[in-house]
């Protein structure tokens, strides 16, 4: 079985297809998408993902459907993210012989896509890329056409526009995930639970997937989360805003991920950031306290922390601060209201954020 | 006087303002035509253009307008359109505090708007740039929304489609051109009256711009030469192909360019370029004797050079067969074929453009 979902946006429209078994039907789908065999195609990948085979398998199935793939495999994690590991597959892409009608193959996690992404949105100017995701958590990141590299002064500061013209993600490469990645996935799918499914966020709740629950499970809970995103950013292309509606956690969750130096990976950090923000939501009168309490028990069924460590909280601020997005001591957010339904909330004080904050820290609303 | 043209494009609709003046109106348009004095104004040129004041004017109308604008000079020449000068860039827009609503604005030549106009797509994923082009050759390249930068491997094979919000185009600063620079961009005003605009094209015939013309001829020189290419890059947002129409003289061009190791100048060798490819359409029986004849008589009249250095043929082929749009030694050209129309020619032939070369060459048929 496979889920076919759409990506409507005025770049144009793509199919995601979630299932398993895909990566050895890639060069077909390739071939019945484009008919093209021409250009070339230029495999990325991570060394951890392609110690695990997938990216042979996929340039065997391109090999089969007539293309000529290449593999290029990069080193894993966010330092990979950069100008000059672009500037390295450039010149890969140069001695490959790829074309203006080439296509570029992310399989991996969304530091393959999103580096990859980049490459190919200026490569020549710009050539078609498919995203191959491996990772729970790119559910999130192959989605929604966002690609780049970070510098040295702070993440995803370069990138583009540029969506896949397809996203092939086959769930069976989750299985080999480790723990903590696949937690840290489990995070951005509670999270989008949270901003418009509410029957995945009960089923959660009834039933954690704190590990691969098999084939059919795992399709269905990537194909509801990812049913939210495309949602959200489809809705954000007729009226912009709603795409601020995935930052809920993320503000607070950023803060503490810096000031853990990223000793906390970004779904820990953005799992307690959830809660934190949910605390807020309550003290500013617009989540109740059941909202709250749902919040944190999904997370803390699916291994994820809750309560950041104890950060000075003028340093929180200070994090804050320096995010572009603020400019002074009110802050915009995106709070849980119930589950289901986030907002974004204007004018918060760093007055509430300190109190939520606290309460968070200490447990002590939680006591009463 | 100022000329007004609109380039309407999928991306959105942008002005190209051409006229005397308009370097000290650059803070008041960009306010009339934004609104927005936040997010901050990141002005880029370079060492030359510097020199001659015209990014202060700029920046000094900005600052009037009430917006926070820095310069930021980068050293002049196809040098500075790379990698490592896009990553300087960015960290000196870090250090300048744009946001993602700022703008930057390109005051130089194609090299700063090109430079300028990759580093405002790419970062924060893109923001706003407008084009102040100080060149006559910047006609060209400051429209159609091609930017990007060169890799040690090739020029321009890393950039994006990123349309400016608006080309500012002051034609006084074209007076400080060198005689060389003026040239080479009267080139590409030739190429556009031969693709498009034959009274243009007897105009310059009977009475040639070789220098600086004054403020008035300078801005109906550049509008009408600026038209031809706006058409064209409109057309081709609907019916793909035409684009190729400005590739009239660049096949040969480019070939000559790079066999003379750059020592020959863009305009100088697209002049020749344009030569060949004339014979080779009166060769193919698409273009009359008169057409040859008034495409050299023209470039002569400006100056330009007609006849290619004595470049062994051979190796003129292995350069076009290099060039990835061919891959046989049957390659497509765009032919004029008469004054104001070119065609796109497939299945040219070695034997072809050999004949055509070396009539050129030897100035054999021009004898007869
Ligand atoms: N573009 C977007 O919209 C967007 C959204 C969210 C996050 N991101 C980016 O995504 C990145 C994080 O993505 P990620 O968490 O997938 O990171 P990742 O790509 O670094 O993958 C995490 C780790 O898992 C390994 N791995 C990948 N697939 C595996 C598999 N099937 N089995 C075993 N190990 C596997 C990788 O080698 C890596 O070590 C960040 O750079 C973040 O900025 C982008
Ligand atoms: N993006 C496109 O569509 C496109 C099209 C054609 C060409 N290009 C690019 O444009 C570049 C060439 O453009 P260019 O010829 O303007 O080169 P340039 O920007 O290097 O300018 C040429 C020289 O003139 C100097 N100069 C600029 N303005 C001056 C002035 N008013 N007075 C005196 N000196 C001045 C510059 O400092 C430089 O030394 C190439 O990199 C080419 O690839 C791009
Ligand atoms: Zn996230
Ligand atoms: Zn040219």
């Amino acid at each position: 079985m496979t889920t076919t979902l759409t990506i409507r946006s005025a770049a144009g429209t793509y199919p995601v297809v979630i299932g398993p078994g895909i990566l050895s039907e890639v060069g077909s789908r390739l071939r019945a998408q484009t008919g093209d065999p021409d250009g070339g195609v230029f495999i990325v990948t991570d060394d951890t993902v392609h110690a695990l085979g997938y990216a042979d398998v996929v340039q065997q199935s391109c090999t089969r459907a007539g293309y000529a793939a290449t593999v290029t495999v990069v080193p894993p994690r966010d330092e990979s993210k950069s100008l000059e590991m672009a500037n390295t597959l450039y010149d890969r892409m140069l001695d490959a012989g790829i074309r203006r009608n080439g296509v570029v193959l992310a399989v991996g996690g969304g530091v393959v896509g999103d580096l990859a992404g980049f490459v190919a949105a200026t490569y020549l100017r710009g050539i078609r890329f498919a995203q191959i995701p491996t990772t729970l958590l790119a559910h999130d990141s192959s989605l929604g056409g966002k690609v780049g590299v970070n510098l040295s002064r702070g993440k995803n500061l370069v990138g583009a526009f540029h969506p896949p013209i397809a996203v092939w993600y086959d769930v069976q490469t989750l299985a080999s995930l480790p723990e903590r990645e696949w937690r840290g996935g489990m995070t951005e799918v509670i999270k989008h639970a949270l901003i418009g499914d509410k029957t995945l966020f009960a089923e959660l709740a009834a039933t954690p997937m704190d590990r691969y629950p098999g084939d059919d499970a795992a399709e269905r809970l990537v194909a509801r989360a990812a049913a939210v995103k495309i949602a959200v950013v489809e809705a954000d292309e007729r009226e912009s805003g709603q795409r601020m509606w995935l930052n809920v956690g993320h503000t607070v969750g950023h803060a503490v991920e810096q000031l853990s130096h990223y000793q906390l990976n970004h779904g820990e950090a953005i799992a307690m950031g959830l809660c934190v923000e949910a605390q807020l939501a309550l003290d500013l009168g617009l989540a109740d306290t059941e909202t709250r309490d749902q919040i944190s028990f999904v997370l803390v069924r699916h291994g994820l922390p809750t309560v950041p460590p104890a950060f000075d909280f003028t340093e929180v601020v200070r994090v804050l601060n320096l995010d572009k997005k603020h400019r002074s001591n009110e802050w915009t957010f995106v709070l849980p209201v119930r589950i289901g339904r986030v907002d974004i909330v204007h004018g918060v004080t760093e007055t509430a954020l300190h109190k939520a904050w606290q309460q968070v820290l200490t447990g002590e609303e939680n006591q009463k």
